[in-house]
């Protein structure tokens, strides 16, 4: 006769529910903004009156303006720098978490 | 002795006073803004999502934009035209009337 696991199978899903819930509860894009909070804000409403506001704001222009600054057609050396590395879907993940946030 | 003017400029008081409510009632740069409505939207929230929406936006970089795509610092074709005949000071009422909106 097996021993009864089931006490160890429900203490290890209980575990890893607690566990992902933090993770889980965190929007996605949220581990890849970080390199834009200091100017932009972690909400998406920027500290500086001269840097725009992202929350709220079109995904497909955001999109759009991230590829081209990563491409270098819109010219700012910081967000050049910022999107140097990003992949497209990246990109992509990013505009969408900008664009799913509340405008001010 | 004069003859009493009162009734004359009290009633050319009145219909200044109307005359004028219809231009003031209108916030500043309404006049100006004509050209920006079909893409951007008279309430600065665009219909098409590679326009981004201007209401709410920081007037600092809304104003810094406008001078780069009126000097082709910032590249637009669209943006450039409209843009071109733009004076200084009509570049900052534009950029404060649509900062003034609320965002959607």
């Amino acid at each position: 006769m097996q021993p009864d696991r089931s006490p160890f199978f429900l203490t290890l899903f209980c575990a890893t529910i607690l566990l992902a819930a933090p993770v889980r509860a965190q929007p996605a894009g949220s581990e890849l903004i970080s390199g834009c909070i200091p100017c932009h804000g972690a909400d998406g409403i920027s500290k500086f009156g001269e840097v725009p506001n992202l929350a709220g704001q079109n995904a497909p222009y955001l999109l759009n303006q991230l590829r081209a600054f990563h491409t270098g057609r819109r010219q700012h050396k910081e967000m050049r720098f910022m999107s140097r590395n990003l992949t497209e879907e990246e990109m992509e993940t990013i505009a969408a978490y900008f664009s799913s946030l509340p405008p001010r």
